[in-house]
Protein backbone atom coordinates (compact mmCIF):
# COMPACT_ATOMS: atom_id res chain seq x y z
CA UNK A 1 0.00 0.00 0.00
CA UNK A 2 1.14 3.59 -1.11
CA UNK A 3 1.94 5.71 2.51
CA UNK A 4 -0.59 8.16 1.45
CA UNK A 5 -3.21 5.53 1.03
CA UNK A 6 -3.46 4.68 5.01
CA UNK A 7 -5.60 6.59 7.58
CA UNK A 8 -4.16 8.96 9.73
CA UNK A 9 -7.09 10.44 11.45
CA UNK A 10 -10.59 8.70 11.87
CA UNK A 11 -13.65 11.10 13.92
CA UNK A 12 -16.69 9.27 15.25
CA UNK A 13 -19.63 11.56 15.30
CA UNK A 14 -22.83 11.10 17.72
CA UNK A 15 -25.44 13.28 18.07
CA UNK A 16 -25.59 15.11 14.63
CA UNK A 17 -29.11 14.62 15.62
CA UNK A 18 -29.29 15.58 19.47
CA UNK A 19 -32.19 13.36 20.04
CA UNK A 20 -30.80 10.18 19.11
CA UNK A 21 -28.95 9.38 22.38
CA UNK A 22 -26.90 6.16 20.93
CA UNK A 23 -24.47 8.13 19.65
CA UNK A 24 -24.48 11.11 22.22
CA UNK A 25 -23.64 8.70 25.18
CA UNK A 26 -20.61 6.30 23.44
CA UNK A 27 -19.50 9.76 22.58
CA UNK A 28 -19.23 10.55 26.35
CA UNK A 29 -17.73 7.40 27.14
CA UNK A 30 -15.09 7.64 24.33
CA UNK A 31 -14.10 10.79 25.70
CA UNK A 32 -13.85 9.66 29.36
CA UNK A 33 -12.16 6.43 28.08
CA UNK A 34 -9.92 7.34 24.86
CA UNK A 35 -8.18 4.39 25.53
CA UNK A 36 -11.01 2.16 24.04
CA UNK A 37 -10.31 3.86 20.80
CA UNK A 38 -6.82 4.50 20.28
CA UNK A 39 -4.61 2.38 17.51
CA UNK A 40 -1.15 2.38 16.94
CA UNK A 41 -1.57 3.40 13.22
CA UNK A 42 -4.08 6.18 13.43
CA UNK A 43 -5.29 8.93 15.55
CA UNK A 44 -9.22 8.91 16.21
CA UNK A 45 -11.43 11.52 17.35
CA UNK A 46 -14.67 12.30 18.49
CA UNK A 47 -17.35 14.43 18.06
CA UNK A 48 -20.57 15.91 19.83
CA UNK A 49 -21.95 17.55 16.42
CA UNK A 50 -25.07 18.70 17.64
CA UNK A 51 -24.51 19.79 21.30
CA UNK A 52 -27.56 22.57 21.93
CA UNK A 53 -29.74 19.48 20.20
CA UNK A 54 -28.75 16.97 22.63
CA UNK A 55 -29.21 19.65 25.23
CA UNK A 56 -32.88 20.66 24.34
CA UNK A 57 -33.48 17.10 23.08
CA UNK A 58 -34.26 17.33 19.99
CA UNK A 59 -33.64 16.48 16.55
CA UNK A 60 -32.09 19.97 15.72
CA UNK A 61 -32.51 23.52 16.78
CA UNK A 62 -33.47 25.77 13.19
CA UNK A 63 -32.54 22.62 10.60
CA UNK A 64 -31.30 19.01 10.47
CA UNK A 65 -27.47 19.28 10.69
CA UNK A 66 -27.11 16.19 8.69
CA UNK A 67 -28.60 18.02 5.67
CA UNK A 68 -26.14 21.49 6.09
CA UNK A 69 -23.08 20.47 4.50
CA UNK A 70 -23.79 20.69 0.87
CA UNK A 71 -19.81 22.88 -0.42
CA UNK A 72 -22.55 25.56 -1.34
CA UNK A 73 -23.69 26.33 1.94
CA UNK A 74 -20.80 25.75 3.68
CA UNK A 75 -19.38 28.80 1.25
CA UNK A 76 -22.22 30.76 2.04
CA UNK A 77 -21.61 33.06 4.59
CA UNK A 78 -25.47 34.56 4.81
CA UNK A 79 -26.85 31.40 6.08
CA UNK A 80 -26.79 31.63 10.04
CA UNK A 81 -29.05 29.59 11.63
CA UNK A 82 -27.45 27.46 14.22
CA UNK A 83 -26.92 24.23 12.28
CA UNK A 84 -25.53 26.49 9.78
CA UNK A 85 -22.84 27.90 11.84
CA UNK A 86 -22.15 24.59 13.34
CA UNK A 87 -21.61 22.65 9.65
CA UNK A 88 -19.33 25.45 8.92
CA UNK A 89 -17.29 24.72 12.25
CA UNK A 90 -17.45 21.57 11.93
CA UNK A 91 -16.10 21.52 8.24
CA UNK A 92 -13.52 24.03 9.23
CA UNK A 93 -12.07 21.00 12.66
CA UNK A 94 -12.16 18.32 10.70
CA UNK A 95 -13.02 18.81 6.62
CA UNK A 96 -10.60 18.42 3.87
CA UNK A 97 -9.14 21.93 3.84
CA UNK A 98 -9.87 21.92 7.67
CA UNK A 99 -7.40 21.89 11.10
CA UNK A 100 -7.16 18.44 11.47
CA UNK A 101 -8.67 17.12 8.07
CA UNK A 102 -10.06 13.44 9.22
CA UNK A 103 -9.33 10.57 6.35
CA UNK A 104 -12.70 8.70 8.11
CA UNK A 105 -16.44 9.70 9.96
CA UNK A 106 -18.24 6.75 11.11
CA UNK A 107 -21.68 8.85 12.46
CA UNK A 108 -24.05 7.19 14.88
CA UNK A 109 -27.37 7.37 14.57
CA UNK A 110 -30.83 5.49 15.70
CA UNK A 111 -34.05 5.58 13.78
CA UNK A 112 -37.62 4.33 15.13
CA UNK A 113 -37.87 1.92 12.13
CA UNK A 114 -37.25 -1.47 12.96
CA UNK A 115 -33.50 -1.55 10.58
CA UNK A 116 -31.66 -3.76 13.60
CA UNK A 117 -27.94 -2.81 12.46
CA UNK A 118 -27.62 -1.37 9.59
CA UNK A 119 -24.66 0.17 8.23
CA UNK A 120 -25.12 3.14 5.44
CA UNK A 121 -22.87 4.02 2.87
CA UNK A 122 -23.44 6.56 0.87
CA UNK A 123 -21.55 6.24 -2.89
CA UNK A 124 -19.37 3.23 -4.47
CA UNK A 125 -16.50 4.36 -2.94
CA UNK A 126 -14.70 1.12 -2.68
CA UNK A 127 -13.06 2.05 0.58
CA UNK A 128 -16.53 2.48 2.10
CA UNK A 129 -17.79 -0.97 0.35
CA UNK A 130 -15.13 -3.41 1.16
CA UNK A 131 -15.34 -1.36 5.20
CA UNK A 132 -19.10 -2.32 5.27
CA UNK A 133 -18.63 -5.70 3.57
CA UNK A 134 -16.28 -6.58 6.06
CA UNK A 135 -18.72 -5.55 8.97
CA UNK A 136 -21.33 -7.76 7.04
CA UNK A 137 -18.92 -10.75 7.36
CA UNK A 138 -17.61 -10.62 10.72
CA UNK A 139 -21.64 -9.83 12.03
CA UNK A 140 -23.73 -11.58 9.06
CA UNK A 141 -26.99 -9.71 11.13
CA UNK A 142 -25.63 -6.41 9.52
CA UNK A 143 -27.81 -5.24 7.07
CA UNK A 144 -25.96 -2.89 4.50
CA UNK A 145 -27.85 0.28 2.84
CA UNK A 146 -26.26 2.26 -0.18
CA UNK A 147 -27.97 5.56 0.17
CA UNK A 148 -26.17 6.93 -3.10
CA UNK A 149 -29.02 8.71 -4.52
CA UNK A 150 -30.43 9.84 -1.92
CA UNK A 151 -28.43 13.41 -1.25
CA UNK A 152 -26.71 12.10 1.63
CA UNK A 153 -23.58 11.28 -0.81
CA UNK A 154 -23.09 15.61 -0.75
CA UNK A 155 -25.03 17.05 2.13
CA UNK A 156 -24.13 14.42 5.17
CA UNK A 157 -22.07 15.13 8.20
CA UNK A 158 -20.15 12.60 6.27
CA UNK A 159 -20.00 13.73 3.30
CA UNK A 160 -17.00 16.03 4.45
CA UNK A 161 -14.39 13.45 4.63
CA UNK A 162 -12.80 11.03 2.20
CA UNK A 163 -14.43 8.16 3.65
CA UNK A 164 -17.85 7.96 5.86
CA UNK A 165 -20.10 5.41 6.79
CA UNK A 166 -23.25 5.32 9.03
CA UNK A 167 -24.16 3.17 11.58
CA UNK A 168 -28.26 3.26 11.95
CA UNK A 169 -29.94 0.78 14.71
CA UNK A 170 -33.14 0.66 16.10
CA UNK A 171 -36.18 0.59 16.68
CA UNK A 172 -35.09 2.93 19.37
CA UNK A 173 -37.78 5.72 19.94
CA UNK A 174 -36.55 9.58 20.33
CA UNK A 175 -34.88 10.95 23.12
CA UNK A 176 -34.21 7.02 24.60
CA UNK A 177 -31.11 4.88 25.47
CA UNK A 178 -31.44 1.13 24.22
CA UNK A 179 -28.68 -0.89 26.05
CA UNK A 180 -28.65 -3.71 23.24
CA UNK A 181 -28.07 -1.24 20.83
CA UNK A 182 -25.72 0.83 22.82
CA UNK A 183 -23.53 -2.44 23.17
CA UNK A 184 -23.97 -3.20 19.50
CA UNK A 185 -23.13 -0.07 17.99
CA UNK A 186 -20.14 0.13 20.65
CA UNK A 187 -19.01 -3.37 19.05
CA UNK A 188 -18.98 -2.44 15.44
CA UNK A 189 -17.04 0.58 16.36
CA UNK A 190 -14.18 -1.36 17.99
CA UNK A 191 -14.37 -3.91 14.91
CA UNK A 192 -14.11 -0.75 12.24
CA UNK A 193 -11.19 0.47 14.15
CA UNK A 194 -9.71 -2.66 14.33
CA UNK A 195 -10.10 -3.13 11.02
CA UNK A 196 -8.60 -0.09 10.52
CA UNK A 197 -5.36 -0.86 12.23
CA UNK A 198 -5.28 -4.21 9.83
CA UNK A 199 -5.87 -2.08 6.43
CA UNK A 200 -3.47 0.77 7.70
CA UNK A 201 -0.91 -2.49 8.22
CA UNK A 202 -1.77 -4.09 4.86
CA UNK A 203 -2.86 -7.20 6.95
CA UNK A 204 -6.63 -7.45 6.26
CA UNK A 205 -7.87 -11.10 5.82
CA UNK A 206 -9.34 -12.03 2.81
CA UNK A 207 -13.13 -12.56 2.70
CA UNK A 208 -16.15 -13.03 0.75
CA UNK A 209 -16.14 -10.07 -2.06
CA UNK A 210 -19.98 -10.53 -2.21
CA UNK A 211 -22.34 -8.63 -0.68
CA UNK A 212 -26.36 -7.93 -0.50
CA UNK A 213 -26.91 -4.19 -0.80
CA UNK A 214 -30.06 -2.53 -0.84
CA UNK A 215 -29.88 0.04 -2.55
CA UNK A 216 -32.26 3.56 -2.57
CA UNK A 217 -34.75 3.90 -5.11
CA UNK A 218 -36.88 6.73 -3.55
CA UNK A 219 -39.06 7.75 -0.65
CA UNK A 220 -42.75 7.75 -0.25
CA UNK A 221 -44.53 9.83 1.12
CA UNK A 222 -48.15 9.72 3.61
CA UNK A 223 -51.35 10.28 1.76
CA UNK A 224 -52.16 13.76 2.85
CA UNK A 225 -54.92 16.26 2.22
CA UNK A 226 -54.91 19.69 0.46
CA UNK A 227 -53.39 21.55 3.93
CA UNK A 228 -50.62 18.71 4.26
CA UNK A 229 -52.04 16.53 6.80
CA UNK A 230 -51.79 12.77 6.73
CA UNK A 231 -54.80 10.86 6.12
CA UNK A 232 -53.43 7.27 6.77
CA UNK A 233 -50.64 5.58 8.74
CA UNK A 234 -48.39 2.58 8.24
CA UNK A 235 -50.20 -0.52 7.35
CA UNK A 236 -50.35 -2.96 10.41
CA UNK A 237 -48.84 -5.66 7.94
CA UNK A 238 -46.07 -3.06 6.97
CA UNK A 239 -44.79 -1.98 10.31
CA UNK A 240 -42.19 -3.00 11.62
CA UNK A 241 -40.95 -4.90 8.49
CA UNK A 242 -38.02 -3.21 7.35
CA UNK A 243 -35.72 -4.98 4.28
CA UNK A 244 -38.60 -7.57 4.05
CA UNK A 245 -39.58 -8.16 0.27
CA UNK A 246 -42.47 -6.03 -0.51
CA UNK A 247 -44.73 -6.98 -3.83
CA UNK A 248 -47.38 -5.01 -5.93
CA UNK A 249 -50.38 -4.97 -4.41
CA UNK A 250 -49.15 -5.67 -0.96
CA UNK A 251 -50.96 -3.22 2.11
CA UNK A 252 -48.94 0.13 2.72
CA UNK A 253 -51.14 2.25 4.49
CA UNK A 254 -54.38 2.24 6.77
CA UNK A 255 -56.22 5.46 6.09
CA UNK A 256 -57.79 6.76 9.56
CA UNK A 257 -61.42 6.00 8.44
CA UNK A 258 -59.81 2.30 7.42
CA UNK A 259 -59.30 1.60 4.44
CA UNK A 260 -56.39 -0.15 2.87
CA UNK A 261 -53.95 1.60 0.13
CA UNK A 262 -51.69 -1.24 -1.26
CA UNK A 263 -48.51 -1.03 -3.01
CA UNK A 264 -49.65 -0.37 -6.41
CA UNK A 265 -45.80 -0.14 -7.99
CA UNK A 266 -44.60 -3.11 -10.48
CA UNK A 267 -41.90 -3.91 -8.90
CA UNK A 268 -40.68 -6.19 -5.87
CA UNK A 269 -38.82 -3.52 -3.42
CA UNK A 270 -37.33 -3.93 0.04
CA UNK A 271 -39.26 -1.14 2.37
CA UNK A 272 -36.98 0.84 5.24
CA UNK A 273 -36.85 3.70 7.04
CA UNK A 274 -41.02 2.98 7.76
CA UNK A 275 -42.40 4.79 10.37
CA UNK A 276 -39.34 7.09 11.05
CA UNK A 277 -40.66 9.76 13.76
CA UNK A 278 -38.38 12.71 12.07
CA UNK A 279 -39.35 11.66 8.34
CA UNK A 280 -43.04 12.69 8.98
CA UNK A 281 -42.32 16.14 8.39
CA UNK A 282 -39.66 15.18 5.21
CA UNK A 283 -42.55 13.86 3.62
CA UNK A 284 -41.12 10.40 4.11
CA UNK A 285 -43.16 7.43 5.28
CA UNK A 286 -40.17 5.06 4.04
CA UNK A 287 -37.82 4.68 1.72
CA UNK A 288 -37.63 1.89 -1.08
CA UNK A 289 -35.09 0.15 -2.09
CA UNK A 290 -33.82 -2.89 -4.44
CA UNK A 291 -32.15 -5.42 -3.40
CA UNK A 292 -28.60 -6.19 -5.15
CA UNK A 293 -26.01 -8.68 -4.36
CA UNK A 294 -22.80 -6.75 -5.43
CA UNK A 295 -19.33 -7.59 -5.92
CA UNK A 296 -16.49 -5.44 -4.20
CA UNK B 1 -79.96 5.62 39.92
CA UNK B 2 -80.76 9.60 41.21
CA UNK B 3 -80.71 11.82 37.69
CA UNK B 4 -77.75 14.08 38.70
CA UNK B 5 -75.82 11.19 39.15
CA UNK B 6 -76.44 10.87 35.62
CA UNK B 7 -73.56 11.82 33.50
CA UNK B 8 -74.22 14.74 30.66
CA UNK B 9 -70.74 15.50 29.19
CA UNK B 10 -67.95 13.64 28.44
CA UNK B 11 -64.73 15.29 26.92
CA UNK B 12 -61.84 13.06 25.12
CA UNK B 13 -58.63 14.23 24.90
CA UNK B 14 -55.62 13.78 22.79
CA UNK B 15 -52.34 16.04 22.32
CA UNK B 16 -51.94 16.98 26.54
CA UNK B 17 -48.64 15.98 24.84
CA UNK B 18 -48.15 17.17 21.45
CA UNK B 19 -45.32 14.31 20.38
CA UNK B 20 -48.04 11.44 20.99
CA UNK B 21 -49.95 11.11 18.07
CA UNK B 22 -52.20 8.66 18.94
CA UNK B 23 -54.49 10.76 20.60
CA UNK B 24 -54.17 13.96 18.47
CA UNK B 25 -55.37 11.66 15.46
CA UNK B 26 -57.87 10.66 17.08
CA UNK B 27 -59.27 13.67 17.81
CA UNK B 28 -58.56 14.74 14.06
CA UNK B 29 -60.97 11.73 13.33
CA UNK B 30 -63.44 12.05 15.37
CA UNK B 31 -63.61 16.16 14.87
CA UNK B 32 -64.33 14.67 11.24
CA UNK B 33 -66.87 12.06 12.22
CA UNK B 34 -68.89 12.95 15.25
CA UNK B 35 -71.50 10.64 14.95
CA UNK B 36 -68.23 7.82 15.55
CA UNK B 37 -68.23 9.39 19.80
CA UNK B 38 -72.37 10.62 19.67
CA UNK B 39 -74.53 8.54 22.29
CA UNK B 40 -78.16 9.36 23.29
CA UNK B 41 -77.79 9.92 26.87
CA UNK B 42 -74.73 12.28 26.91
CA UNK B 43 -72.98 15.03 25.21
CA UNK B 44 -69.82 14.11 23.89
CA UNK B 45 -66.89 17.16 22.82
CA UNK B 46 -63.37 16.64 21.89
CA UNK B 47 -60.09 18.75 22.53
CA UNK B 48 -56.67 18.61 21.30
CA UNK B 49 -55.05 20.16 24.35
CA UNK B 50 -51.78 21.15 23.24
CA UNK B 51 -52.22 22.26 19.32
CA UNK B 52 -48.73 24.10 19.35
CA UNK B 53 -46.80 21.33 21.07
CA UNK B 54 -48.29 19.19 18.31
CA UNK B 55 -47.01 21.33 15.80
CA UNK B 56 -43.35 21.44 17.36
CA UNK B 57 -43.95 17.57 17.30
CA UNK B 58 -42.91 18.30 21.46
CA UNK B 59 -44.31 17.26 24.42
CA UNK B 60 -44.83 20.59 25.22
CA UNK B 61 -43.63 24.49 24.27
CA UNK B 62 -42.93 26.00 28.35
CA UNK B 63 -43.83 23.35 30.62
CA UNK B 64 -45.47 19.98 31.06
CA UNK B 65 -49.28 20.82 30.54
CA UNK B 66 -50.40 17.28 32.43
CA UNK B 67 -48.65 18.84 35.38
CA UNK B 68 -50.11 22.53 35.00
CA UNK B 69 -53.77 21.93 36.62
CA UNK B 70 -53.28 22.55 40.39
CA UNK B 71 -55.75 24.62 42.03
CA UNK B 72 -53.38 26.82 42.94
CA UNK B 73 -51.52 27.33 39.79
CA UNK B 74 -54.96 27.46 38.05
CA UNK B 75 -55.71 30.51 40.46
CA UNK B 76 -52.14 32.18 40.16
CA UNK B 77 -52.68 34.71 37.19
CA UNK B 78 -49.00 35.17 37.15
CA UNK B 79 -48.32 32.44 35.64
CA UNK B 80 -47.86 32.65 31.69
CA UNK B 81 -46.39 30.28 30.33
CA UNK B 82 -48.13 28.87 27.22
CA UNK B 83 -49.06 25.29 29.15
CA UNK B 84 -49.95 27.97 32.16
CA UNK B 85 -52.43 30.51 29.99
CA UNK B 86 -54.08 26.76 27.90
CA UNK B 87 -54.55 25.19 31.29
CA UNK B 88 -56.21 28.11 32.15
CA UNK B 89 -58.33 28.08 29.57
CA UNK B 90 -59.03 24.20 29.33
CA UNK B 91 -60.52 24.56 33.07
CA UNK B 92 -62.20 27.68 32.31
CA UNK B 93 -63.93 25.40 29.37
CA UNK B 94 -64.28 21.94 30.77
CA UNK B 95 -63.68 22.92 34.64
CA UNK B 96 -66.19 22.23 37.83
CA UNK B 97 -67.19 25.67 37.06
CA UNK B 98 -66.32 25.98 33.47
CA UNK B 99 -68.68 27.22 30.53
CA UNK B 100 -69.29 23.28 29.89
CA UNK B 101 -68.48 21.65 32.42
CA UNK B 102 -67.94 17.67 31.83
CA UNK B 103 -68.46 14.95 33.95
CA UNK B 104 -65.58 12.50 32.93
CA UNK B 105 -62.30 13.19 30.77
CA UNK B 106 -60.95 10.13 28.80
CA UNK B 107 -57.36 11.48 28.03
CA UNK B 108 -55.69 9.90 25.50
CA UNK B 109 -51.93 9.27 25.67
CA UNK B 110 -48.29 6.90 24.59
CA UNK B 111 -45.33 6.12 26.72
CA UNK B 112 -42.28 4.74 24.83
CA UNK B 113 -42.20 1.94 27.88
CA UNK B 114 -44.01 -1.29 27.03
CA UNK B 115 -46.99 -1.07 28.80
CA UNK B 116 -49.36 -2.52 26.17
CA UNK B 117 -52.63 -0.95 26.54
CA UNK B 118 -53.15 0.55 30.17
CA UNK B 119 -56.14 2.37 31.98
CA UNK B 120 -54.63 4.64 34.46
CA UNK B 121 -56.91 5.79 37.36
CA UNK B 122 -55.98 8.87 39.87
CA UNK B 123 -57.97 8.13 42.96
CA UNK B 124 -59.80 5.72 44.37
CA UNK B 125 -63.43 7.36 43.01
CA UNK B 126 -65.64 4.03 42.75
CA UNK B 127 -66.93 5.21 38.85
CA UNK B 128 -63.17 5.50 38.02
CA UNK B 129 -62.59 2.04 39.47
CA UNK B 130 -65.74 0.56 38.06
CA UNK B 131 -64.81 1.92 34.01
CA UNK B 132 -61.49 0.63 33.99
CA UNK B 133 -62.53 -3.12 35.76
CA UNK B 134 -65.24 -3.29 33.21
CA UNK B 135 -62.68 -2.11 30.23
CA UNK B 136 -60.31 -4.95 32.22
CA UNK B 137 -63.93 -7.14 31.78
CA UNK B 138 -64.39 -6.63 28.08
CA UNK B 139 -60.59 -7.24 27.11
CA UNK B 140 -57.96 -8.78 29.71
CA UNK B 141 -55.17 -7.69 28.64
CA UNK B 142 -55.96 -4.30 29.17
CA UNK B 143 -53.66 -3.03 32.68
CA UNK B 144 -54.83 -1.23 35.22
CA UNK B 145 -52.73 1.27 37.48
CA UNK B 146 -53.50 3.04 40.25
CA UNK B 147 -51.23 6.98 40.00
CA UNK B 148 -53.30 7.77 43.08
CA UNK B 149 -49.65 8.50 45.02
CA UNK B 150 -48.08 10.13 41.63
CA UNK B 151 -49.76 13.53 42.34
CA UNK B 152 -51.88 13.23 39.22
CA UNK B 153 -54.72 13.76 41.14
CA UNK B 154 -54.07 16.99 41.69
CA UNK B 155 -52.15 18.31 38.65
CA UNK B 156 -53.20 16.52 35.79
CA UNK B 157 -56.06 17.69 32.85
CA UNK B 158 -57.94 14.91 33.92
CA UNK B 159 -57.95 16.40 37.29
CA UNK B 160 -60.49 18.99 36.41
CA UNK B 161 -63.84 16.97 36.00
CA UNK B 162 -65.48 14.84 38.43
CA UNK B 163 -64.56 11.60 36.94
CA UNK B 164 -61.47 10.94 35.26
CA UNK B 165 -59.13 8.01 33.39
CA UNK B 166 -56.27 8.12 31.36
CA UNK B 167 -55.73 5.23 28.33
CA UNK B 168 -52.04 5.33 27.77
CA UNK B 169 -50.61 2.84 25.25
CA UNK B 170 -46.81 1.70 24.42
CA UNK B 171 -44.01 1.38 23.25
CA UNK B 172 -44.51 3.58 20.57
CA UNK B 173 -42.07 6.44 20.08
CA UNK B 174 -42.96 10.24 20.21
CA UNK B 175 -44.01 11.48 17.35
CA UNK B 176 -44.81 8.09 15.60
CA UNK B 177 -48.30 7.14 14.83
CA UNK B 178 -48.80 3.02 15.53
CA UNK B 179 -51.64 1.92 13.65
CA UNK B 180 -52.32 -0.91 16.20
CA UNK B 181 -52.19 1.26 18.92
CA UNK B 182 -54.63 3.77 17.31
CA UNK B 183 -57.04 0.84 16.65
CA UNK B 184 -56.58 -0.53 20.05
CA UNK B 185 -57.47 3.02 21.59
CA UNK B 186 -60.24 3.70 19.18
CA UNK B 187 -62.01 0.55 20.44
CA UNK B 188 -61.71 1.38 23.97
CA UNK B 189 -62.99 4.69 23.68
CA UNK B 190 -65.95 3.45 21.79
CA UNK B 191 -65.93 0.63 24.91
CA UNK B 192 -66.18 3.38 27.06
CA UNK B 193 -68.78 5.08 25.46
CA UNK B 194 -70.99 2.30 25.14
CA UNK B 195 -70.07 1.88 29.09
CA UNK B 196 -71.15 5.53 29.74
CA UNK B 197 -74.77 4.67 27.74
CA UNK B 198 -75.72 1.57 29.60
CA UNK B 199 -74.23 3.70 33.05
CA UNK B 200 -76.50 6.32 32.72
CA UNK B 201 -79.27 4.25 31.54
CA UNK B 202 -78.89 1.78 34.72
CA UNK B 203 -78.32 -1.39 32.87
CA UNK B 204 -74.76 -1.58 33.22
CA UNK B 205 -74.14 -6.18 33.13
CA UNK B 206 -72.99 -7.44 36.41
CA UNK B 207 -69.17 -8.60 36.15
CA UNK B 208 -67.13 -9.69 38.37
CA UNK B 209 -66.14 -7.11 41.20
CA UNK B 210 -62.59 -8.32 41.41
CA UNK B 211 -59.30 -5.97 39.74
CA UNK B 212 -55.47 -6.98 39.91
CA UNK B 213 -54.50 -2.85 40.12
CA UNK B 214 -50.77 -2.23 39.83
CA UNK B 215 -50.72 0.76 42.28
CA UNK B 216 -48.05 3.24 42.41
CA UNK B 217 -45.14 3.35 45.25
CA UNK B 218 -42.15 5.31 43.86
CA UNK B 219 -40.13 6.80 40.66
CA UNK B 220 -36.77 5.17 40.85
CA UNK B 221 -34.32 7.74 38.87
CA UNK B 222 -31.15 7.16 36.90
CA UNK B 223 -27.53 7.26 38.46
CA UNK B 224 -26.52 10.00 38.01
CA UNK B 225 -23.10 11.52 38.62
CA UNK B 226 -22.69 15.35 39.96
CA UNK B 227 -23.33 17.18 37.12
CA UNK B 228 -26.87 15.45 36.78
CA UNK B 229 -25.71 13.19 33.64
CA UNK B 230 -26.73 9.71 33.91
CA UNK B 231 -24.72 6.73 34.50
CA UNK B 232 -26.35 3.70 33.41
CA UNK B 233 -28.86 2.61 31.27
CA UNK B 234 -31.87 0.46 31.71
CA UNK B 235 -30.35 -2.88 32.06
CA UNK B 236 -31.25 -5.49 28.60
CA UNK B 237 -32.91 -7.98 31.51
CA UNK B 238 -34.98 -5.26 32.31
CA UNK B 239 -36.13 -3.32 29.32
CA UNK B 240 -39.56 -4.02 27.72
CA UNK B 241 -40.66 -5.62 30.88
CA UNK B 242 -43.22 -3.37 32.41
CA UNK B 243 -45.91 -5.21 34.57
CA UNK B 244 -43.14 -8.34 34.99
CA UNK B 245 -42.22 -9.49 38.55
CA UNK B 246 -39.12 -7.58 39.99
CA UNK B 247 -37.77 -9.87 42.67
CA UNK B 248 -34.25 -7.77 44.95
CA UNK B 249 -31.12 -8.62 43.23
CA UNK B 250 -32.63 -8.56 39.82
CA UNK B 251 -30.38 -6.32 37.48
CA UNK B 252 -32.20 -2.86 36.88
CA UNK B 253 -29.48 -0.40 35.33
CA UNK B 254 -26.03 -1.05 33.20
CA UNK B 255 -23.81 1.63 33.74
CA UNK B 256 -21.73 2.58 30.99
CA UNK B 257 -18.42 1.01 31.87
CA UNK B 258 -20.27 -2.19 31.77
CA UNK B 259 -21.00 -2.99 35.20
CA UNK B 260 -24.64 -4.13 36.67
CA UNK B 261 -26.34 -1.91 39.09
CA UNK B 262 -29.01 -4.35 41.27
CA UNK B 263 -32.16 -3.77 42.89
CA UNK B 264 -31.18 -3.35 46.50
CA UNK B 265 -34.68 -3.12 47.62
CA UNK B 266 -36.49 -5.46 49.66
CA UNK B 267 -39.95 -6.30 48.23
CA UNK B 268 -41.03 -7.22 44.98
CA UNK B 269 -42.22 -4.82 42.59
CA UNK B 270 -43.69 -4.72 39.58
CA UNK B 271 -42.27 -1.42 37.49
CA UNK B 272 -44.06 0.17 34.74
CA UNK B 273 -42.75 3.22 32.59
CA UNK B 274 -39.65 1.48 32.50
CA UNK B 275 -37.76 3.81 29.49
CA UNK B 276 -40.24 6.65 29.17
CA UNK B 277 -38.27 8.97 26.76
CA UNK B 278 -40.25 11.93 28.39
CA UNK B 279 -39.44 11.16 31.93
CA UNK B 280 -35.11 11.68 31.67
CA UNK B 281 -35.59 14.82 32.30
CA UNK B 282 -38.01 14.47 35.37
CA UNK B 283 -35.68 11.93 37.38
CA UNK B 284 -37.51 8.93 36.43
CA UNK B 285 -36.06 5.94 34.32
CA UNK B 286 -39.22 3.96 35.84
CA UNK B 287 -41.95 3.51 38.50
CA UNK B 288 -42.35 0.82 40.91
CA UNK B 289 -45.75 -0.42 41.42
CA UNK B 290 -47.36 -3.48 43.91
CA UNK B 291 -49.73 -5.36 42.34
CA UNK B 292 -53.16 -5.97 44.09
CA UNK B 293 -56.45 -7.74 44.00
CA UNK B 294 -58.74 -5.09 44.86
CA UNK B 295 -62.64 -5.69 45.19
CA UNK B 296 -64.72 -2.68 44.06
Amino acid sequence: MKPENKLSRVLIVGGTHGNEFTGVYLIKKFEQFPQLINRSSFETLTLLANPQAFIAVRRYINKDLNRCFMHQNLEDLTLSSYEDLRAREINYLFGKNGKTPVDLIVDLHSTTANMGITIIVDNDEPFNLQLAAYLNYINPAIKVCGLGNSGRSYDSLRSIARFGICIEVGSVPQGVLNANFVLKTEAIIYTILDYLELYNQGKVPSFSNNLICYEYIEKIDYPRNEHGEIQAMIHPHLQFKDYEVFHPGDPMFLTFDGQTISYEGNSTVYPIFINEAAYYEKGTAMCFTEKHQITI
